[in-house]
């Protein structure tokens, strides 16, 4: 089983490379680019086979892990 | 209108931070824990509201900054 986890800074948080992304665009000519957000997409192969197992050991990852809980939100989606 | 880029590397590209993450994971005791690649999530907000041309505008986007298509694969989903 695969898991695709997304992880986004929580709304308010400031987004730097984000920002950088924005000014980028607008330099290269594309006119009407509101805000920009960078997030990361993490996918991990897992041997667990039961997904009420796998998706509660990936909860468990992104909060030791692969997410900071206090300025991220993180979803989980379960690829069979 | 905003569109959701997820941006990842082509297989066969070696990707360190998702080896770093792999390595991580197993070290706190996270056992069945196959292959980890790491990838990009670009949320960009968009003045356009014609579904097509802003569609054709990420494109452009994504060749001109926001992927390496040599190295990277990228999708767009666009969301009202």
């Amino acid at each position: 089983m695969k898991a695709k986890v997304t992880v986004t800074l929580k709304t308010g948080v400031l987004d730097p490379q984000g920002k950088a992304v924005q000014h980028a665009l607008g330099s290269l000519g594309f006119a009407g680019v509101g805000e920009v957000r960078q997030g990361k997409l993490i996918e991990v192969e897992l041997a667990e086979t039961d997904r009420t197992r796998a998706g509660e050991e990936v909860e468990r990852m992104c909060r030791a892990l692969l997410a900071n809980p206090v300025i991220e939100n993180y979803s989980i989606e379960l690829v069979d």
